[in-house]
């Protein structure tokens, strides 16, 4: 089947805050092929700038615009998006963004090829078994200890098995301060639940400053320490993982290609590789992410913040990994966020949540709750018309 | 001093063809100060991109545009540029193609200072002297032995003593075929000069395909191999570099911070790292990765392959380092990257190429010749104008 259309649909608050909350906005991408087949994927983030990669006049050779390797192309396998990626990767070798905005349009190839096979994207990635995950709250620490022990508190009656704080003055404030944040949330939480902290990069490349705050991390038992450092400091991480102890580094989110995933694993030795399927080149690339996990005794964990489209397409990569437990889940997120599915992924009675089993990522998308929240794009050259956002035509897709 | 303006200049060749020559188009930056003071630098690649990644609304707090980070921001020593190198990393993190954008802006900011304190750039970078090096003559693999034959030779007739083949067929052909085209640009270029092979990503992570040409590149002595992977597979480019022998692997063109190609030295073994100061995010970066292959036994390279503002801005880094010689120089740029500037760095009878000694990256831009050059952009979001292409203001300013 030929791919006669891909279109990006650029939705998002009517104030986006500097909160460090990604579900804030949402680039979605619908592919259409020539038999009038969709489906729909998501790319964060950044929507203007990962629009101008699919549509800039191309620089060279291997700085073409996204769109040169995708319109007119044919897919009938899951072969053919492989085929696609590699000729991303190869036409847009020089155009950073490339990598966004392909993950949202990979995306959508996976959950029109499941619609039109009839299977979940799942099943198509070779799994037979669609494992329950365990989502984690994930939220900012509180401005006092007391009121880091009170959001635990509230997260474990809310039912949440697994908690993250982190951000706010996490890492910044001075270590007393900091394990007394770390030593309330695990009060708060009691025993049982896993604690997560997330450093938000916040150290840079500097080992000292993470290694001074091991100690109450793993006095609290803490599960992860989640981005202690850049994205690339790999040395660091690896660092610091020497004397780590029982506390497993985690990092990965920043990935845009799948080594850069896997040499977090093998150089920076973390335990827990997050992977944002909506960064790293879609969920192709992540799958090989999780088999690297596997091979290599780490855990692959979703990276997810925006909507239940993204949530879906960020869990079809490991959802066939019984013991790859934990999942992020975007529990407070922003209306446009939650309003743009039809569906949703709901936590159960035990705290955990399912992949769909419907075909292709088993989300509908909601296009008449979408309307509000869309903001129109035009780009000219010379005076020519490079891009124009989409109208949705809602009046004829109600009930599709 | 208050930076009070940034503006963008896209020019581009008539047409821009699929040849590998990233010469074809320009992304120029002019930055302002309060007190009326000019610096230029220059992004590379995808003008329409990174322009987009300066202006697009914020998504949340650490996906800002990089505006954000440097409009009214002071800037009066090295210092301050480093600082908004930390801020730009820091509320752009999860908007990828910032660091392209932000490299023109940071070698806009050094040209500023620079002219400001009457210093060359290298001068503020703390060198004491200004070595010249030899620049190499990068040219596309015949079509046949023979032509790779011919262009070998017309480059050392030319005065080159080092010259670079690469692309066309090399790698795709059979390895026989690749070995003769080594051999015969071995043999055009004569005993004595640096011949340098550029695999441009062909083999991916397969590393077979890559030991399979080491014997050949071996028996004609070539200095480097590069690029033999992508710029993400550092397993891949070490456990070539176990086999290579003699010939060392060459690579870092692809990187985007300074721990990227500090990583492919780390963990890569790579013994040339070719750093593009339009990519890394600007001058401060790539001084970091030159110091770092000084104490790690590698040597530090330029990647050019556009105007010679770019090539002052990639010398920089690494003018001061007496034993490393080898520079990448466009030896046949297209006309606008010629065009745009007034002095041009010139190859002298010895075969060398020096860094300007004027203040700033010492060259000028030719407004007027840039004229013809430019393409306009417009970016609306929601009927408003989010961008707009500045008008130069020739009239007033020849001869300026």
């Amino acid at each position: 089947m030929r791919i006669d259309s891909v279109e990006f649909f650029y939705a998002a608050m009517p104030e986006v805050t500097l909160e460090a909350d990604g579900s804030q906005d949402a680039l979605l991408v619908r592919v259409s092929g020539e038999d009038g087949s969709v489906g729909w994927g998501e790319c964060e983030a950044s929507p203007l700038t990962s629009i101008a990669a699919f549509v800039t006049p191309r620089s060279h050779g291997v700085c073409q615009p996204v769109s040169a390797s995708v319109i007119g192309e044919r897919v009938s396998d899951p072969k053919d998006i492989l085929r696609l990626s590699q000729l991303v990767a190869r036409n847009s070798m020089d155009l950073l963004q490339a990598a966004h905005t392909w993950s949202g349009v990979e995306i959508a190839l996976w959950d029109l090829l499941g619609r039109k096979l009839e299977q979940p994207v799942w099943k198509l990635l070779g799994y037979q078994r669609n494992f329950a995950k365990v989502p984690y709250a994930s939220m900012l620490m509180g401005d006092t200890p007391q009121s880091t022990l009170e959001r635990a508190r509230d997260a474990r009656a809310k039912g949440f098995r697994a908690v993250k704080f982190g951000w706010g003055n996490y890492g910044t404030a001075d270590v007393q301060d900091d394990a007394d944040h770390v030593a309330a949330a695990r009060e708060g939480l009691g025993p049982d639940a896993d604690l997560l902290i997330d450093a938000g990069q916040i150290w840079g490349d500097n080992v000292e400053l993470a290694i001074a705050r091991i100690p109450a991390l793993q006095k609290a038992g803490a599960t992860w320490l989640e981005e202690p450092f850049f994205a690339h400091a790999f040395k660091a991480y690896a660092e610091l993982a020497k004397v780590s102890g029982g506390v497993g580094l985690a990092g990965g989110e920043g990935a845009h290609t799948e080594h850069m995933a896997m040499n977090l694993i093998d150089f920076g030795s973390v335990k827990f590789i997050q992977v944002d399927s909506a960064r790293i080149g879609g969920i192709g690339p992540s799958k090989i992410v999780a088999e690297h996990a596997v091979r290599n005794d780490a855990t692959y964990v979703n990276h997810t913040f925006t909507s239940h489209l993204a949530l879906s397409a960020s869990m079809q990569a490991f959802v066939g990994l019984e013991n790859h437990r934990i999942c992020e889940y975007p529990v407070e997120p922003k209306s446009v966020a939650w309003d743009l599915s039809v569906e949703h992924i709901e936590v159960d009675a035990n705290g955990e949540i399912t992949a769909p089993d419907a075909p292709g990522l088993g989300i509908q998308i909601d296009e008449q709750a979408l309307l509000p929240y869309l903001r129109e794009v035009e780009i000219k050259i010379d005076g020519q018309l490079a891009y124009e956002s989409t109208v949705l035509d809602t009046a004829t897709r109600v009930g599709h």
